[in-house]
């Protein structure tokens, strides 16, 4: 497997070099808005922990990285009142991966509505960060 | 949401009520191959503790989950030589779920072939049996 490239798209975000519509942060992992949504929602869980995908990545990353997952699933579905959410993640390129710092996409989905195609453009940066204070006010409510 | 239900499938699979081409199982976790699999190899890991997806299952659950995955990621695609692996988890019917215990697939993915739809037809029960010891024996290879 090729090795773990220090300035992916992903791992430039955690050092703050590109700007995300942040959503929480905690000790081993940001949540933040995917730019290219295939929902209204579609955010995504990073550890900070370098690692490609979950194929090179340490059981103490994964471990920590599902409950985190879970608490942005929840929030999302609550803030945009969403009927269901699907998870995924992808490990190599014939997987669909396309950054390759591991990453797990929590996207809300509503009855009669098929994921949107990545269209290759990106979101308009001022809806993302509304939604992103949408879904914070959510995970508020009950602090979980 | 709707209450988690005993007599789903998969609980009926981890009684031992219903038969399945298993790979491996730890006190936390059990993985068997998907009966209509999407690829060579799709597998599933499926929590021993009760619940109906991520959006109700304890933090202890998601914990020893991911791990579990990345070992079963790692050895089937060892196992098959896939070039890659897609991971997803549905919650709740909008979001593709069919059957309503916890579960995330585990699906090798080979350059250059789509994902096969769902045919609704259970694939040969030898022929799963035999890949179940074939990502079984991968497993071994490096006790990983």
């Amino acid at each position: 497997m090729t090795a773990y490239d220090e300035n992916n798209i992903f791992a430039r975000i955690l050092r703050g070099e590109l700007p995300s519509a942040r959503i929480f942060e905690t000790d081993d992992v940001v949540a933040f808005m995917d730019v290219m949504p295939q929902s209204k929602g579609h955010c995504l869980v990073v550890p900070k922990a370098p690692s490609r995908n979950v194929l090179d990545a340490s059981d103490a990353t994964l471990s920590s990285l599902l409950p985190a997952v879970a608490r942005l699933a929840r929030a999302a579905k609550r803030a945009f009142d969403a009927d269901g959410v699907t998870i995924s993640q992808f490990n190599e390129a014939p997987a669909g991966q396309t950054v390759f710092h591991l990453h797990v996409h929590v996207i809300p989905r509503y009855e009669g509505e098929p994921l949107i195609s990545h269209a290759g453009v990106m979101a308009d940066p001022n809806l993302l960060a509304e939604q992103a204070a949408r879904i914070r006010a959510s995970l508020d409510q009950d602090g979980g």
